[in-house]
């Protein structure tokens, strides 16, 4: 095998069971529960130099996100932790009660081993099944395409972090302190054709939901929301509109409506919620990026395929 | 924080819900399920030399030995990994089919990374619970002390496996390919006061059985049941037999019982089941060896601390 796409086909022969939903989707189902499990490393998905008790919030907000993209409710977590230095492992834990606390969700259990090298910590998270469970297979020729959250801030935040450790502001707080949309998600699971979360990069991720659903996904750079933060320090171009588009990490919520469905959702929604349609699924396969109107080449690299 | 045993005591104190079961058992309910997540590390709990499938398998089997202390059966796992080179990860995909074939458990879903250095895998497993899912804390003096399975064959596997990595025969095979005792745990779970798996060391885990039901646990090395391998490879006098007792990855079931239960659950155990009495739970607290009467000197090691 070549890389972690042909590990992934390998594994999905493994997962058969219709619950697993060929492993195509963020989160599996068994009877009432949505299930997901994630993983972070240290130099990979965090900084060495980021204070631990917000790799511990990032850990429970990016696992938790994939229970928002199917509309579920967080109700227990388990954690594979590696031991590191004690005062790190002392801030972590305070890190983990703080967003456990915010999701209103327990620990119930886990693992803890001591390893040398860097460390990897993985999450299991559980949550309740609201009425309608969305896929990112039920996407239609017709729907439109939803975001909620803002895209780039967290891949403009980590740029910052790069070049100074010490940086800080709101693109450094979306980098490292992101929030996985739990009432979003129960808001817009019971009308969207499909769902998922923006992890790898909008691109990436609305190529998946367009090869789940069978249909081709047309996105206007132009409608994409940008923070006021990220158009300070980025500006607002086709460059950065492609950077925001591309990041990932952004833990926004993609949804496919049928015309009209947004009506119902809107009352639903937290206040603040910003949900915006930045494309549209048309019959065909693949996606395609406009820019007010324009044709706009894909970049080469859609997102971050080893975060799949 | 000193260590392991800090990090869990801070841990406990953030899972207080009470099916978290105060993170002091080998795994946690859920409604009717019972749930599990292990870690294991390349270098710590298996040689880089290991093959990959009995990688996968030893995976698999220690942690669904923790829903067999529970007397839960499989249903599902979600699987975390670290992609490595592409014939280490077939071949451990290999392996992963084979045994989830073999314990009629199901693929979910689950994470995939791409990290530098050393691999660490997760699995969480969720199994469904039997109507009465014993924990460690419901042991009473009086109690017998029950074992299933046998000791010290793991331990003197990795010896062999440490001095050659091409080692084979059946000790190799108790410390690569373990078995989770499901049907046994089964069988037990409706009779037994408490139940755990021994993974660290008949004498750690029964110390922490002892201070989680609040009573004092006597063993008699004399009973302690040896495999003809093991007896071939390292004798049995008090020597070997303390080495067995302290040598851990052993996934027997330990038991506590009460007078007169054994006979009810001799018929529902597996043919070919080995279930011997190796002790006795009484009035006090911690651990005692007795070896054929003659009472014998706790080792200062009971066990590995960071496997707990």
């Amino acid at each position: 095998m070549t890389g972690e796409l042909d590990f992934i086909a390998a594994l999905r022969a493994l997962a058969t069971a219709p619950e697993a939903r060929g492993l195509d989707d963020d989160a599996a189902l068994l009877g009432g529960l949505v299930l997901t499990h994630d993983m972070i490393a240290e130099g990979v998905h965090y900084l060495a130099t980021d204070p631990p008790e917000r790799v511990a919030e990032k850990l429970v907000a990016v696992t938790l996100s994939d229970l928002a993209a199917k509309g579920a409710t967080p109700v227990v977590v388990l954690l594979g932790y590696c031991l590191g230095d004690g005062e790190w492992d002392r801030r972590f834990l305070a890190g983990l009660a703080t967003a456990l606390a915010d999701y209103d969700c327990k620990l119930l259990g886990g693992d803890t081993i001591a390893v040398p090298g860097a460390r990897v910590l993985g999450l299991t998270a559980i949550g309740e099944a609201g009425e309608r469970v969305p896929d990112r297979a039920g996407g239609r020729a017709g729907d439109g395409l939803w975001l909620i959250g803002t895209l780039g801030d967290s891949a403009a935040g980590l740029a910052q972090l790069l070049a100074d450790p010490a940086a800080t502001g709101p693109l450094v707080d979306a980098c490292q302190r992101p929030r996985a949309l739990i009432a979003e998600g129960c808001a817009l699971a019971p009308i969207a054709s499909a769902m998922m979360d923006v992890s790898d990069g909008l691109l990436i991720d609305a190529a998946r939901m367009a090869r789940a659903s069978g249909v081709r996904i047309v996105i206007d750079l132009a409608l994409i929301p940008l923070s006021p933060a990220f158009r300070t320090a980025r500006g607002d171009d086709r460059a950065a509109r492609l950077f925001a588009a591309t990041g990932g990490d952004d833990y926004a919520l993609l949804a496919a409506l049928r015309p009209g469905a947004k009506a119902k959702v809107t009352k639903c929604l937290p206040s603040g919620a910003q949900m915006v349609r930045i494309g549209e699924l048309v019959a065909g396969a693949g996606i395609a990026l406009i820019d007010d109107g324009e044709p706009v080449e894909l970049p080469e690299h859609l997102g971050h395929e080893h975060r799949s």
